[in-house]
C-alpha cells in the first residue's frame, strides 16, 4: 500500500517522523544553520519556500563501487549505464508537504513504498526538509535498474535519483555537496552512515570522503583523455553488509596500517593522474579488508586471480560484495576479463554470474527529461 | 682517523664488507639484475666500468621531512636551503676500487670517517658497487649542515648527496631511482629500512613509496604555480629514533585506520592539486602516530596548538621527531607562526628551539660545482 507522509502537519503529529520542521518565526536568509552536524538529521537551508518550476521531472543516478580495496570507507566512484530512475510529479491529489511513492518497478519491486522505508523517500523527504517544502505534495515513482545487495550501490542510486529530483523539481537550490547529506540520511538508516557511495552517486566520478564532521568532501577529477574501464562481475550470491562488516577485524597491525595507507594514497595520485597501472596494483593491494571478506564470497580469490591472470591491472570486492571489480583501459579486454571471471565463479564457487564492462560516469545523479509547469 | 675500505680486492678480503663484487665472467649488458630485491645489498648495473669524466665533483643534499602526519613510513618530501654536502675527488693516492673519507665538517664532525660506519661513505660504496668501479680511488669530503637526530633527514642527507657524488663523477650512469636502493643501504644502517627521507633527498620534491619489493616510488609533482612554506622548529632535545618507534601501537583499531588512511589519501590529492589548506588539514590529522609520540618531545602539543592558534593550516611532527613542522603558504606568515612555536617550546617544554622557514626543494641531490678531468 502507497503511504503518504506528512512533511509540516503541525496538527496532524506523526509521531514516527523525524523530519517534521520546527516552526520558525522569522527564518534567516539561506540560514547557515547546523546541516554539517551530520549525525543529526539535515535542517532547511532555505529561507523562503521555493516553488516548483516543472510539473515533473525524471532523473537517473547510477551504480557505484565503493572501497575500491584500501579505499575502505571512504572512497567510491559511480560507473555509467547502471542505476536507478525517479519520476517525480507535482501532485495536486497528496497533501502539501507530503510525498507519496506512488510505484516502485524494475529489479526489486518488493521495496516498501512508505517513504519512511525505503531508500528513496527518506532521501527526498530529506531535500524536502531543506528546500522547507510545505505547499506542494510530490507523488514519486522508483524504477530500479539495480538489484539489491550486490555491492553497487543500489541504495544509494534511489536515494541519489529521488534527491536530485526533488532539488530539480524546485529550480536547483541546492548544491550537490548539501544533497549529498539528504541521502546521507538514507543511507544511515540501510546500510550505515557511509558516503562512499552516496557522494559519488549524486556528484559523480571519484570521491574522497576526508571527514564527516564536518563533511568534508573531495572529488577527485580523473583526467578526461585517459581511459578507464571497470569489469564487474555480480554472482548470483547474498552478501549481507552487516555480515561484511561482522567479518572486520577490529584492529589492524601496524604494518598492515602502513601499507594499506600507502595504497590509498597511491589509488588517489593513480586517479588523479590517470595512472590505471598504478590505480589497479593499489586497489589490488588491500590487506586489511578484502582478505576477511573475499572466504565469504566463493570462489571471489579465484575469480581475482583470473581477473588479473587474464590482464586486469587490479581487482577487489566491490563495496560489501559479492560483486567483483577489475580495472583495465581497453574495453574489449575487459570483456575477455569478464568472461574469464565468470568461469571462475562458477568453476570454483559454483556461482553463476553475469559481466558487465562500464566506464566511469564523471556526471552522477542526474535530470533526464523535465516537463515544465 | 680516515679509513680507507676496499672495494674490489679479492687479494686483499675484508670479512666485514658487505659490498664486495662477485666475479662476473661476462657481465651482460646493463643487466637487469636483482636489484630491485631491496634488502639485499646492491647489485651492479652497468656492464662496462665507466671512467670519472670529473676530478672532483661538490654536491648538495636537501634536509626532508618524513612522515608528514598520515603518511607514516611512506610519504616524504625535500626543503629547500637546508642540507649536506659532499665534495668528492679521484685520489691516486687511494688504491683503486677504494673510498676514503678524508675531512667531516660543520654541525656533526664527530662522526665517523669510517667509510662503513658513515652514512656518506656506506652510499658512495654502494653506489660504486652499482656502477660497478674497480680501477679509481676516491676521496670524500662531508660538511654537515644539518644536526644530527633532529627529525630532518639529517643521514638521508649525507647519504644522497655521497651517492649523487659518485654517479656525477661517473658521468651520471645510474638514475635517481637506482641511486635511492645506494641511499637505503646507508638508512638501513642507521634508523631502519625506510625510504622517506632518502627518496625525496635524492629526487625532490614530495615521493610516496608505494612498495618495497619491488621498490615503486612515485614522485608527487606540487604545482608550480602554488606557495607553499614549511615552518620548522627544532628544539635542544633528543629524541632517538628508536624510542620515538618503541612508543608507536603495535595495533591500530579499525576506526583510526580508516580514518588514517583517508588523511594519507586526502593529503596527495592535496599536493597533486596544490591544495594547501586540505594538505594542512591531512597532515594536522595523524590519529595514529602523532599522538603516541607528542607526549614524549616536551611541548609538542602546545607547539602544534600555537601554530594553528597563528594560523597554520596544519602541523606535526618532522620525521621522528623533535623538529616539528607546520604549513603555510605565505612566507612572512610562516615567520611569525614560527616565533609562536618558538615560544611555546620554551613555556611549556622549556625547551629552547630555532625556527626557519623553507620552501619546498623540487630538485634533491644536486652536482653545485665540477672540475673536469
Amino acid at each position: 500500500m502507497a503511504t503518504t507522509l506528512s512533511f509540516h502537519s503541525p496538527s496532524k503529529p506523526t509521531s514516527h517522523f523525524r523530519f517534521r520542521l520546527k516552526p520558525k518565526p522569522s527564518p534567516p536568509l539561506f540560514a547557515k544553520v547546523s546541516f554539517f552536524r551530520c549525525r543529526a538529521s539535515v535542517q532547511t537551508l532555505v529561507a523562503v519556500e521555493p516553488e516548483p518550476v516543472f510539473t515533473s521531472v525524471k532523473t537517473f543516478a547510477p551504480a557505484t563501487v565503493a572501497n575500491l580495496g584500501p579505499g575502505f570507507d571512504f572512497l567510491g566512484c559511480a560507473v555509467d549505464g547502471l542505476g536507478d530512475h525517479v519520476t517525480l510529479r507535482v501532485d495536486p491529489s497528496v497533501r502539501a508537504g507530503e510525498i507519496l511513492i506512488s510505484e516502485i518497478t524494475g529489479t526489486a519491486t518488493k521495496l516498501s513504498t512508505n517513504p519512511l522505508r525505503n531508500c528513496a523517500g527518506i532521501a527526498a523527504i530529506a531535500t524536502m526538509k531543506m528546500l522547507g517544502i510545505r505547499s506542494v505534495g510530490l507523488s514519486l515513482d522508483l524504477h530500479k535498474g539495480l538489484p539489491l545487495g550486490s555491492g553497487l550501490g543500489s541504495s544509494a542510486a534511489s536515494a541519489a535519483a529521488a534527491a536530485v529530483a526533488v532539488n530539480e523539481i524546485f529550480g536547483r537550490k541546492l548544491r550537490k555537496e548539501e544533497l549529498v547529506l539528504a541521502g546521507l540520511e538514507s543511507e544511515a538508516k540501510v546500510s550505515g552512515y557511509h558516503a562512499d557511495n552516496i557522494a559519488p552517486a549524486i556528484m559523480g566520478g571519484f570521491v574522497l570522503i576526508r571527514s564527516y564532521e564536518p563533511l568534508d568532501l573531495k572529488p577527485l577529477r580523473f583526467p578526461s583523455d585517459k581511459d578507464l574501464f571497470f569489469v564487474l562481475v555480480s554472482p548470483e550470491f547474498e552478501a549481507p553488509t552487516k555480515k561484511m562488516r561482522a567479518a572486520l577485524p577490529a584492529e589492524i597491525p601496524m604494518a598492515h596500517h602502513v601499507w594499506n595507507s600507502s595504497q590509498a594514497a597511491a589509488l588517489v595520485a593513480a586517479v588523479l593522474e590517470g595512472d590505471v597501472v598504478m590505480l589497479g596494483k593499489a586497489l589490488s593491494g588491500d590487506r586489511v579488508v578484502e582478505p576477511t571478506r573475499a572466504p565469504l564470497i566463493p570462489g571471489m580469490e579465484a575469480v581475482k586471480k583470473a581477473a588479473l591472470e587474464a590482464g586486469a591491472f587490479g581487482c577487489t570486492i566491490s563495496g560489501a560484495g559479492p560483486t567483483a571489480v577489475a580495472v583495465v583501459d581497453v574495453e574489449e579486454k575487459g570483456e575477455e576479463i569478464g568472461e574469464k571471471m565468470v568461469e571462475a565463479f562458477m568453476k570454483v564457487g559454483n556461482l553463476k554470474s553475469v559481466a558487465s564492462v562500464k566506464k566511469l560516469d564523471k556526471i552522477g545523479a542526474r535530470l533526464v527529461s523535465s516537463i515544465s509547469s
